[in-house]
């Protein structure tokens, strides 16, 4: 089977970059799409440390504007400029980043050769951002210290395949092809229906991936993401931190761990963990007494939903 | 000899950041006193690399508001806050970096426990930005594509040793030691003037560093600079590209060398290399033909004055 989204954690810190743990941001590609989502300081070296060629993304997603999610962003768009980029990029983020980068932009003299497609994200509800023949893509709130947003990935569903030979047999016509590719029945040249559970093999599953970057604990979530296949969550602290988690809008690995398990997810990858913990062991450990299938987020690890 | 100046190379790269090649930017040290000029992205990571205190940086000095010489304050300053700092930090730049971290602090609303003196830097002629008993600095003009400003510092003169067996001999009261510091005669007990050098021992002499971070070539600079011991220039290009220094607003190897020449430096350091180079041997014979003592900036490299 094909993969369908391929996800390279370029960071997994919160707050303060340290030399062995970047800011939280991951590169997510689905059949040569490249969506970047966050983009914290050292984006660009990140980049080029994994091999992503900067000129291929053509959407980042920003979640909020605290400085670890977004910094990055103005220079990188900066050597796409100085780099010879010319098209247009998408930009999906809170309004005030338009602000942001406009007055720096005036104030260095720097006038893009490309253009900035802007999506400005609501901080209430649901909505689809994206679209187009093999994915969604929707925003919905998160509960933060400052305005925030999670996104929510969805493979479109995959063709029927169809088998040739029972196409002959049945004595359907080639017209009928994108019918039967959609899983619809067809009229043959007799006349005749014809099944498509006849002469197609169904698709495997569509999958899906949802992240939430900077959060409190919140039940609400699952009116956004249930039944997601695989769940970013961040994991700021251990539950020995519980309060100072409240405190600041972010989660515990156990918390992340609840949420998890009330979605129905299928996976959990815990990420943006404070600088305060020397190792991650910690967390996994804490979120499996809770949720069965747990990763810890590396820089530079890969999943393959 | 106690050196004075002890300068350390953070980056020595142009635009757009590499991973051989961090954006420009040196932390210059003396008697206990850090200044930060340039504060490109990934600043905070380069201070750790080099085993550098971030609280301990008590001056920033911004030569423009290009992203390669700016980017990465935000974030620096952001971790001072996290990381506990209350006191006050010295921020040397132009007025229109205000606007910038007003308004991301804002829109962030990071509301950073200690406060920033801004001194805002002048477009035309010399001033004097910071003074104390050992440092003058000065800031002045350079010819770049937006305002930027280059800057000098000059120890102050160095007190003269005292011999004191000498006092006792000249029959000089301890009151009038501060005097014979600074190299004035004084009275003694019977009333005869006594020279400072029958009694004194005279400093080394004084030092001076002048950095030119981002500049086209000017022999203007001589105002402002002639006769500094160690001339930081940019060199961005070599000679084989005269034509793009000269639009981009920048310098060649051989041009920062006619420079050193020009105000008599003893010591000349190249550094904001373009990204196109691989090597950076070729800034130095370049220069070499012209000026006889030439280093090129390396990162993490430390020139002690």
């Amino acid at each position: 089977l094909v993969p369908s989204f391929k996800i390279t954690i370029l960071g997994n810190g919160a707050a303060s970059p340290t030399l062995e743990r970047p800011p939280s941001s991951q590169i997510i590609e689905l059949s040569g799409r490249y969506f970047l989502v966050d983009c914290g300081e050292s984006i660009q070296l990140q980049l080029r440390k994994y091999k992503f060629s900067i000129q291929k993304i053509d959407h980042i997603l920003i979640t909020h504007l605290h400085g670890d999610h977004y910094l990055g962003l103005l220079g990188l768009l900066q050597s796409m400029h100085l780099l010879g980029r010319k098209s247009e990029i998408n930009l999906y983020c809170q309004p005030e980043l338009k602000e942001i980068i406009d007055l720096q932009n005036r104030i260095s003299q720097t006038f893009l050769n490309f253009s900035i497609r802007y999506v400005f994200l609501e901080p209430e509800d649901k909505y689809l951002i994206f679209e187009d023949e093999k994915l969604r893509i929707y925003s919905f709130p998160l509960k933060h210290r400052i305005a925030c947003n999670g996104f929510l990935l969805e493979e479109k569903p995959l063709p029927f395949t169809i088998n040739k030979k029972k196409l002959d047999q049945y004595n359907i016509d080639v017209s009928q092809i994108h019918k039967l590719k959609k899983g619809m029945d067809v009229e043959n040249e007799d006349g005749q229906r014809v099944s498509y559970q006849e002469v197609t093999t169904a698709p495997r599953a569509t999958k899906s991936y949802a992240i939430c970057s900077d959060t409190i604990y919140d039940e609400g979530l699952k009116t956004f993401i249930n039944g997601v296949d695989v769940l970013y969550h961040e994991s700021t602290f251990l539950n020995d931190m519980k309060e100072r988690a409240k405190k600041t809008f972010h989660s515990t690995a156990s918390q992340a761990a609840h949420i998890a398990l009330l979605i129905h997810a299928k996976h959990l990858i815990l990420g943006h963990f404070s600088a305060r913990y020397g190792h991650l062991q910690a967390f996994a450990d804490e979120a499996a007494g809770i949720f069965n299938n747990v990763s810890v987020a590396k820089e530079g690890e890969v999943y393959q939903i």
